[in-house]
């Protein structure tokens, strides 16, 4: 079972945190205000939808970046006890390379 | 009798939970936010209106499809005691396959 | 007299209900929610404005067509005792057939 | 003295009433709910701007037509004695023929 | 020293009334609710922006044409002791001729 | 070091009074109300974006100008002790001459 | 590890004050209102969305500029213990030179 976005939107999964990881390589920290929030700003992508693609070429997202999102953006739903969120292509800011 | 929705529109039905049917095959369960709410966010497409169709081909959604959508979208109707929501597909974010 | 709706509007009335025709043969009830409001959604369209018509080809919607509306839309007018609701065509969310 | 509207507006006057006129040739009444605000929604056309006419062809509206337009639309004034409603073309909903 | 307006904005100015004219040619009155606010809702054009003219043909106001505007429309400044309205042409209502 | 809107910006400084400079010659006088607020709405031109230029021929404003602007419009900055307001050239309504 | 602004974004990062170094030349001071929101307007950019170049020609921004942005604009987050904002580019008001 999968979920499939519509039009030009990415379903994203907050990255599990493996205990015994290092945070030097590739850990990303949020700020203070954003931890009161408790509300991670970053996951990786798991499907796009299918206008998920520039004009000109080359898309900027794919699945399997970590991007960074808008706080108050999209909508969580759980399949099959995996929590996932729906975010249009607009509220998503940045890709961690 | 049937509904038919104008535009870009879709009618979506919830689907009847079959008692002893198990939630491991593709039972979608929804966060606790969600469940507070209790409404559910997910339901099964009836009918489709005649612009649901992408520019260059294939359509996104079809009848029968089980798809996502935001919780305050849609107006609900009751038509021979079957309860439905019209939705726009703008309010539809992903189907579940 | 009559009333003819401009642009992409369309002029609708409530169907009088016969006291002895039965609600299982097309009659549409409406959620609880609804009733609390007292305000039906659906009714017969009786004018459409000159722009009701899809850029290709058939429209959607016609005189004697029962619609159903949001309970929100549209301007109540009574002319010669009988009430009307002036609708724009994007407050039209489905037809009965 | 006389005045001409700019572009897609129309100027409106409400109709004198005729004491010994009746109402059932063409008489126009207002549900209650539009009686308590004691607002008329309609009147009759006495000027429209130079923009008031569809691309492909005839006009909806003319100058002596009497129309229905929204309770709480236009700007009300008042030229030698006489009072006079400007209102956008998008605010009028409908005709009475 | 003047005042030009840019894109497509108006100056206008209220009209001085001369304390002998006679308000039966061209006088124009304000009903009383407009009396209230104690802000007249029509002036005199002094000045027009390079862009007041439409797309095919006859500009339809000009410099010394009095003008009905929206109320709460514009920005007033002062210059040289004299009381002007900057307004965009979309709060121009109407000409009075 | 020099300050450079983006886009269709401006930056506009206050003009410095001259203590002995009459105010007969140009002096701009702002209406009582603006002056309660103590926001004056004109200032002089010290820098414009590289895309204002209308779409055909001659710029409406240039360095140098005097001009209008919305009383709540553009960003305060202060730069080596001086401070400037960058303003969208949509709220610049004027220009004194 | 590195942040990728995506489609018209730049991201920015606050410049950090070396101690001896002198105000005199390039420092830039904020306004006191700016002050008590304690929120600087200025930074350095350093990444850019690849949409960031105007239609005709050069683009008007590039990494190491500083730029001053709308207080209230853009999104923070931390990387790596580094604090960044991610702007849109209609935020970015003007480039310091």
């Amino acid at each position: 079972m999968s979920i499939k976005p519509l039009d030009n939107r990415v379903v994203v999964q907050y990255v599990k945190k493996d205990e015994g990881e290092e945070k030097t390589k590739g850990g990303i920290v949020l700020p203070d205000t954003a931890k009161k929030d408790e509300k991670p700003q970053q996951a990786e992508i798991v499907a796009v939808g299918k206008n998920i693609a520039p004009e000109d070429g080359e898309a900027e997202i794919a699945v399997g970046d970590t991007v960074i999102f808008d706080k108050y953006a999209g909508t969580k739903v759980e399949i099959d006890s995996e929590e996932y969120i729906i975010l249009s292509i607009d509220d998503v800011l940045a890709v961690i390379e």
